[in-house]
């Protein structure tokens, strides 16, 4: 399945050395724990520095590089969409929500702080991104991430997602939970840097194509994985009865059609790439590596 | 008490004047209930559209006034400000938190929608306070309002009252939560409408401690009523036993400091309004109203 326009290992080690300076970054801009209330800033720290594997602020910083912006001028933006992401994942932990114990093998913010302190360390980190767009000084990026966050993106994905609990999966559900719940912060993250870099309209455009592709991309490689890494038994069916309640891809078109819709949409990403005269080797190669992961 | 500088009857027409314009800007400003999805978009309004003095918007919008400009161009800062507070209170009321069930006279938002649907109406109106002002389009709105509002500003005041339950009130304490809890997000919606207006860097310092002091008495009366309206026993003698374990500023200082505070502080704010030479009658007649307000 590998399509290797870019070498794998020149793609790990780009993000590699761009996550490495994304938590750094983090670690600047968040206030010390030692930041009256030490009890919050503790509580944040510890859901954002946790490994993540950081796509979304890596994503900002490629858009912004292949226009000419470097990394290092892109900083907050990137930091901001990542912030964001956590302080959903906060939310969603909860005991009124998915109510999960353990993130990336550690106590969630909830089991570690308490219920109430983990709702505001969420709130806290979410009004951080913000303060962080508004210190680039560009209202414009305040904007794109509302409008992706707010009411009609994100936190819709998350009501539906929520609601179609014990539904049985249908494809515009799915599709609109995977646009907004996923794709619509991972374009984000590509057009924050993009604008961040001064991008002209076309090469927005294209960009938001690529974002917005490989964002759903992205999704459907999850519900891949999860189902895949869920089952105890090597080479289940796809398409199972065990997951028709899920709200996911495979559940509803089969695994096959999951499959070939990542690849479909990996190349339609690529495509819009390939419309603007800009050096995008290392999102390309992202995209590719989202494309063939296996975790 | 009265110190009518400026009539009762004309500030309470202004009052309700400007009531109704805020929250005609909120019906307009807010995702319709058809909007998907709609029980998000019935929450957010359930619990924004309940008769809410305004208090925080009116500032705004009586700040950008003095500075001559009108009302109608600082809308979105105004309502800002207002869906920001209605976040907190929908987050406050969670059953973690201080689980409240009714909100004037009205089922919480938990109540009536269910605890994630609170959690996730509450960070939609969060995002959608930055998606007004950065739709106002000057990052330093968005600045303004992340900075009062978050880990270093209202969030702040929230843990540290969580987690003073329970705590003997000291006046560190109870100053600090006074300042962030409430008094910080007072002074930023004062703020919010001299620096939309295009305040200069005197009146924008005037203005500020006219917010901060109308904030902090603003806190301190609240405490009182607090007190007198949840006592049944008529005359109650002030800071009673049974108060000892409010975090509040009679319970360390005293009735009779808290009164003279609140008298104090809304004199200083007047008088920080005198040193600008702008018509300041409005936010006079607002600060005179919220010492003597009995509800």
């Amino acid at each position: 399945m590998e399509i290797s326009l870019y070498k794998r290992t020149m793609i790990t080690d780009y993000l590699k050395e761009k996550q490495a300076l994304v938590d750094h970054a983090i670690e600047q801009l968040l206030p010390g724990e030692d930041v009256r209330p030490a009890l919050l800033h503790k509580a944040m720290r510890y859901s954002v520095l946790n490994g993540g594997k950081r796509i979304r602020p890596i994503l900002c910083i490629a858009a912004a590089e292949a226009l000419g912006k470097p990394a290092d001028e892109v900083l907050k933006p990137a930091v901001s969409v990542e912030l964001f992401h956590c302080s959903t994942l906060i939310h969603d932990d909860l005991p009124c929500m998915d109510d999960d114990d353990l993130r990336r093998g550690k106590p969630t913010c909830h089991i570690a702080f308490g219920e109430a302190n983990a709702v505001l360390a969420g709130d806290a980190l979410m009004i951080h991104a913000f303060e962080l767009l508004a210190e680039h000084g560009n209202a414009q990026l305040g904007l794109e991430l509302a409008r992706a966050a707010g009411s009609r993106g994100v936190i819709a994905g998350q009501v539906e997602d929520l609601a179609a609990e014990g539904m049985k999966p249908n494809a515009d559900l799915v599709e609109f939970i995977h646009m907004n719940k996923t794709a619509i912060l991972i374009k984000a993250s590509v057009r924050l840097g993009a604008i961040a870099a001064g991008a002209d309209e076309k090469q927005l455009e294209k960009l938001t194509v690529f974002g917005e592709k490989i964002g759903l991309a992205f999704q459907i490689a999850d519900d891949i994985l999860d189902e895949t890494s869920s089952d105890e038994v090597l080479g289940k069916p796809a398409g199972s009865d065990a997951e028709q309640d899920k709200m996911t891809y495979p559940a509803v078109h089969g695994m096959d059609a999951a499959q070939s819709k990542v690849r479909e949409l990996t190349f339609d990403a690529i495509a819009a790439l390939m419309e603007i005269k800009n050096d995008t080797t290392a999102l390309r190669g992202i995209a590719e590596f989202l494309m063939n992961r296996t975790f």
